[in-house]
């Protein structure tokens, strides 16, 4: 097929790549014009012809409704604009509204595969009416993985998002499980010096096997105690969505949000709340705390 | 090689299978005696003859010191015992100083793999002096995964256990993950009665791809909502050790913990917690209480 | 001082009698005649007369928008609008904002307290520019208790709602302590019989004496064991809206987080994310499900 | 009465102050000559003369069975030793059991009060036989404070110190609930500079009225916005010892251990686990690592 890629970053660039590799023809549009096709956003819809035109976004989230507030007037109805970035689902469906009035249909697509999606596959999780996801097929079969799973048609608007964002709080809680159970062998001097062993073992014919466990297993494989990182981990959206969405459904998601929680924690020069618990022990026990200029 | 294994269950006996089919010979015992190769403790240490034997246990925790007590006069200098149930990995050291002074060598070997094991192997983790294991390492070799991974010596007397008591540690929180993931999923009319396929799908490409995503695939398959079961989950032992052993390390186990208390409030009638909860707040708010016996 | 309340339930209507008893002039407004002191909104704002008027809203969140639309027309420039229901904060800067274009002023007021307020006096804590609160402090003199303390100017628009929802959090928190703990005194067989001893006790001279551990002793006295109350909790919103607040400044809460938590699960009929842990450990472990029809 | 105390540091040398001051005789023994009332065990115990002898242990949890080693033989049948220290409960029934074996009584009493215990009298949980604890209520009625409540018999031996176990376990959450709502107003730009004055506030009135909350207003006049303070927190034994006791009766305790892996966490100069979470995001997305030498 033909289509157009907004964005042509880490992700859009080798999805356009992957894209190619399978036979489709990709009119790409960066504002960095050493990596794009086109001139403009004009110039990619021009080139992209007269027939059904297929957008793929995958622009940053908060620069959505500015590629599409220029976007929208260049494309004519029956057009299909697909959002592959992180956007919260919530979004989806106003987005696809505003895009109906012009008779524009729009599709959601959660993406995950991260850097190693050129390779092996991207895993696709969409939104949006049967027939446009049924139209933009063969552009979901080029980007997911050679095996037998790593699409799914999940919904209505919105729907894309949705389960990827589920996905993502589910990899924050499973990525806490090991980093858990590693801590846990570091500090144990019955196993000592065999934990990167011991990891590495697990991945054959245990319960936990995964691939986020052979991730972890290279990463000890390159630096086998962690000393040269920090303890210091960002999050990006997802894991907060997840569990706010959580707490609208009434849901209990412990695992989840003590994951969202540690990765707070670990940003933190100084716990303000561990201040505050110092504090009060030093009120009515006399016991000691330390004064802030020591660390 | 020839050993005993002692405790012929689902487990034992699997593994007496496999360890025949993988060209040992194995004298077995079990107290049921149709099942059994052997009509006693002694009868089997007989049939193992006079080399240096090798005696796998594979009965319950309650049941070690008991065959031991009867096993050990039986045994001479030289001898290996190999504990490979669920034995909580403080209990090691002792019982290898016990067995040591009758010059009796002792491993312990964490065993991975359930039902599945037989036909995929079972993972092993052992721990013990390093040249008792390499004299067992054919049977070992044989029991194990066929690929690359699936055994390792952790370390000396109990790290075995240790290992598999974190590895346990990390399954509860790796299991909570996904089933928060479901409920959710579960709970949002955005996805409704596409979350089987979501989670089928997710089994390619994505970053959460595991083992234990293929069996909630496979559980979902034969229930597609699991109206069919219950919400009762037990614990085995190795959960609740991973958590005091953390709290014996200082080492903050959120996840696993998060994971270990919903599988007790799962068993709970009605929370007693939740009683008082409901309780203070009828006393501050003259909020409505709900009897007990509407239940 | 002259006031009008719209809203004369439970809250409300001893709210009425409170100031009343400290000798201001009350105009309430409510739906329900037989406890309303005016017949319409226009009613009220016509009896409390043409100067400067003050107006304390007291109804259900989901109502006060459609009570502001048929107010505001009623009031002038310079007139005061006093939301002292459980709103969200978010909410405040808004109609702060729509009110300002009429001129008119608007501060949100925190209310705790409970059931307990009439007498005691009610805590409260205000948001809005600091001359407009002066005006209305009177009114806040005798609404709050006897004590030193009990009324705070907590800053600008939903600064008020906002330390309230904090509170609520706490508060959330704080029970769950206290439930956690109830529940392991009940559990042990070491203490039988003396648990209501117990609190009882500790009203005085510990570190956790405080109002709710003399209400949670109230509730033994009534019913030593709770056996008459089921454990099943409602959350009222504010528990929600401070994680989601802590989420938002990524401050790390676990505790609260709990205490919702635990409260969703306490509403379950059968824990959705506790099938799937049991269908989990039946695939891999073979480990008996309980079918639903147990229950 | 009469009776003997052993350790004369910040708590057993006030609560000699305050028996004395109560109208008992005391003996006080300590290593530290300068504070001692004897020159040794021996002569504290021919102080006290050939009457029933009562002695108090307020020593270090790892000095009990030293001192009661030494203690045991000056003693004679009828005679009380009273362990008012922090002891684990479980220790109590075989200390009892090894002190029966000599005719002497054993009580285990928990105290709660810290530094304020002297002026305003200590909490005591006692555990052991109804006709012991008798024999010893002139000294807790001394000891407890003035008010109505203060003091319990919670059981035989062991539930004194298991109650005040459980006691340490609510207040590690209950501290923790207002640590994390401090934390959470500091962070809002809506109430700023405002908190120390809503904390205030909160003292009268309010659902979270307590004494720890009075301890907090205390360290924020001191320090208002804590900079002084770092966040570190020791943790002395009895959180520890609930969670354990609360995964011995499967009682699920998510807010107390929360509360306490705060404090493991609190005292972290890097965390592990969050180390692999960065090198598990840098492994599937090539996010970026922090090098540890940046700390």
């Amino acid at each position: 097929m033909q289509l157009g890629i907004v964005g042509l970053g880490k992700m859009g660039g080798n999805m356009r790549d992957r894209l190619r590799a399978g036979g489709h023809t990709v009119v790409g549009y960066d504002q960095n014009q050493e990596i794009s096709d086109s001139t403009s956003l004009a110039d990619m819809v021009d080139q992209l012809g007269g027939e059904q035109r297929i957008v793929w976004l995958m622009v940053p989230v908060q620069a959505i409704d500015a590629v599409l507030k220029d976007l929208t007037p260049l494309l004519k109805a029956g057009d299909i604009v697909i959002d592959g970035g992180n956007t919260r689902w919530s979004e989806d469906g106003p987005r696809a509204a505003a895009l109906a009035a012009s008779g524009i249909h729009f599709l959601d697509c959660g993406v995950s595969g991260g850097v190693w999606g050129k390779d092996l596959g991207y895993a696709l999780m969409v939104g949006g009416p049967a027939e446009v996801v049924e139209t933009c097929l063969p552009i979901f079969q080029t980007l997911k993985p050679d095996g037998e799973h790593g699409y799914v048609h999940a919904g209505d608007h919105g729907a894309g998002h949705f389960a990827k964002m589920v996905h993502n709080g589910i990899e924050y809680a499973v990525m806490q499980a090991y980093a858990e159970g590693w801590e846990l062998l570091e500090a144990a001097d019955t196993v000592t010096d065999h934990v990167p062993a011991i990891f590495e073992s697990w991945q054959d014919g245990t319960v936990i096997r995964s691939w986020l466990l052979e991730l972890l297993v290279r990463a000890l494989k390159a630096d086998d105690d962690l000393s040269e990182i920090r303890g210091y981990a960002e999050d990006s959206g997802e894991g907060r969505w997840t569990v706010e969405a959580a707490i609208d459904m009434a849901v209990p998601v412990p695992a989840i949000s003590s994951a969202l929680f540690a990765r707070f924690t670990s940003r933190q020069e100084d716990s303000p709340a561990m201040k505050m618990i110092a504090a009060m022990r030093n009120q009515f026990g006399g016991h000691a705390v330390m004064p802030e200029t020591e660390d």
